[in-house]
């Protein structure tokens, strides 16, 4: 079989190390993962029951207009269920975004970068031409970004806070750039860590963007509502852009389980606050410590803090897998001497506070 | 946003009507589902144990890398864990199918039709030239397939049995596919039935033409396996090939549960053996009751049977529905008369011929 040289380009995305491998390939026991920013909390209790309920259900299909979820999301968030997209994670929405939009050999794609690499990974596959804007001071360089729209421009994403910096992009900001793209352009805000975000009073809520016909607001349920593992990522937009994605929508994309089980997060509060409190309390424990150790951090408005060290990124997070610690090494993505970690739970933090110091010596 | 043509033209793929669905639409309450070809055992006992206790997990992303379920399942089928690429569902992997090998302008995707419609819906999307050719008494034409090969053919499937037909193309002629076809031409056999057909004394095993190079063999946990709910379909082939596919492959596309379950259903041979049993003694069943009421049908190899009746399938489609059967009409396929019906249990099956007698004014 020939394959395309864009294809071959491609390096498949290198997720956060799962626990169970690191226990296989090192011989470990205890291993805490602060990779991936996932809730520390796990799943609420109402999303473990709803799973177990549904479990013998698992022979059907699910309901590929995903009827209930739509309706209660819809509902909670005072839109019509036909803004609503689903994905299985909203990567996959990032794939049918490329797919039914960017259909023109010209097309460009534009974000500024470190950011989710999946914008890139997609795009390769898609053949696009990407263009990479630096941030500057670790966010979104709006004036840099702006300047490089022109008529080819295709999708513009914007990821905020930005994974892996954890810096915002205010509502003007994001006004100056629908303001300057033609309505040919689409607009992509990824708000995957938006309840973090909101729990901050310099966050200006953004859903009243959508109303714009060419912007998508893309959030998750796999951060803040714990459901990483069941793949649930939903898109805010104009009943056109819904309905064009829905064309190239794969017809059972978001599972049964998943589907149940995203509506019982939505109905756990309780769980929800809890997740920000620890959120909120971790990121002090962790801003002090770093403080203390005199190691540069990022502010972040997310779960999960950029950081830098002395050494090689990569020396130390492989010194920290042999303790037991999962983080991130940014040296892929260009910052040789950052790591990310995810806020955990207090105790989690300790311990990777801990075994950073054995692995810097200090 | 200006959408492209092609993209305009679709139209999205319409499952089963859901059981809830029609509850809702019709105030009804007991309804049956012999529409998608569903297990009717439900899952086994061992499956539903694990989703339970796999729930207090599903804040953590999954394994993209499918560790456990690759083992298990390249052990039972005596291939290599790299000769496996698992999809969202099989469909997804049609999807990469196009994605990573359909990248050519001039590509021509080659089938019998009608067959399984997601490999036009998907086609479409990539805006491909789809060449569909009739099927010649209910099944695969092989001989005008291999007619309707040449240099820009890039991807053949052969759905076998064939849905909604219920027929097999048998080992030698896809052999006389696979010695027409160039190197550069993918050929697709999409064995979604397979354990059906391999109950059935005239199948002879497929798995073997894996080792050809542009061969990939798709099988699914959705039906015999009873995890439609849950997207779980896999495909097996060359390690280049599979290789390829995880270049374009969304890294966490089955969730967490779905894997679990997976490896769970692949333990319970007995449920298995029952599934197959079920479906055999439905068969001979319907078979008598169809033969009864003069009924034309094809002879199945999978779960469910196509037939006709003397009037427009869609009328008696919508008239089951009314008395809460819900079944597939055959019309949009073009089979203006037919319907399919899935092999239920043995009182899903007596209920389904007593509402049909009724309907049928006999």
């Amino acid at each position: 079989m020939k394959v395309a040289d864009y294809i071959l380009k491609i390096t498949p995305y290198e997720g956060g190390k799962p626990i169970e491998e690191l226990q296989r390939e090192l011989g470990l026991k205890d291993v805490i993962k602060l990779a991936s920013n996932e809730n520390p909390l796990g799943p609420s209790k109402k999303v473990i029951d709803i799973i177990c309920k549904t479990a013998e259900l698992v022979n059907l299909y699910p309901d590929g207009n995903m009827y209930y979820l739509s309706q209660k999301l819809a509902n909670n968030l005072g839109i019509g269920e036909k803004n609503l997209i689903f994905g299985n994670g909203s990567d996959e929405i990032i794939e049918l975004l490329y797919k039914a939009f960017a259909t023109n050999e010209n097309d460009e794609i534009l974000y500024c970068y470190p950011t989710f690499i999946e914008y890139r990974i997609i795009g390769m596959a898609f053949n696009k031409k990407i263009i990479e804007l630096p941030l500057k001071n670790y966010a979104y360089d709006i004036d840099n970004l702006i300047s490089h729209i022109n008529n080819n421009t295709r999708i513009i994403f914007i990821n905020t806070p930005n994974n892996p910096t954890g810096t915002l992009t205010t509502y003007d900001d994001i006004l100056r750039i629908i303001n300057k793209a033609t309505k040919d352009t689409l607009i992509v805000i990824d708000e995957a860590y938006y309840e973090y975000a909101k729990s901050s009073s310099d966050y200006k809520e953004l859903l009243d963007l959508y109303k714009n016909e060419n912007v998508i607001i893309l959030r998750t349920f796999s951060k803040v509502y714990a459901l990483a593992g069941l793949r649930v990522g939903y898109g805010i937009a104009s009943e056109f852009i819904v309905q064009t994605l829905n064309r190239v929508r794969p017809p059972f994309n978001v599972d049964i389980i998943a589907q149940a089980a995203a509506i019982a997060a939505l109905d756990d509060k309780e769980h929800l606050k809890k997740t920000i409190q620890t959120n909120e309390e971790g990121k002090k424990y962790l801003y002090e410590q770093f403080n203390k150790l005199g190691l540069f951090y990022v502010s972040t408005y997310a779960n999960f803090i950029l950081f830098s060290t002395p050494k090689d990124a990569q020396t130390i997070y492989e010194n920290l897998l042999k303790e037991g610690v999962i983080v991130r090494s940014m040296k892929p993505y260009g910052y040789n001497n950052f790591l990310r970690v995810t806020i955990g739970t207090q105790k989690e933090n300790e311990i990777f506070i801990e075994k950073l110091k054995k692995v810097l010596n200090v």
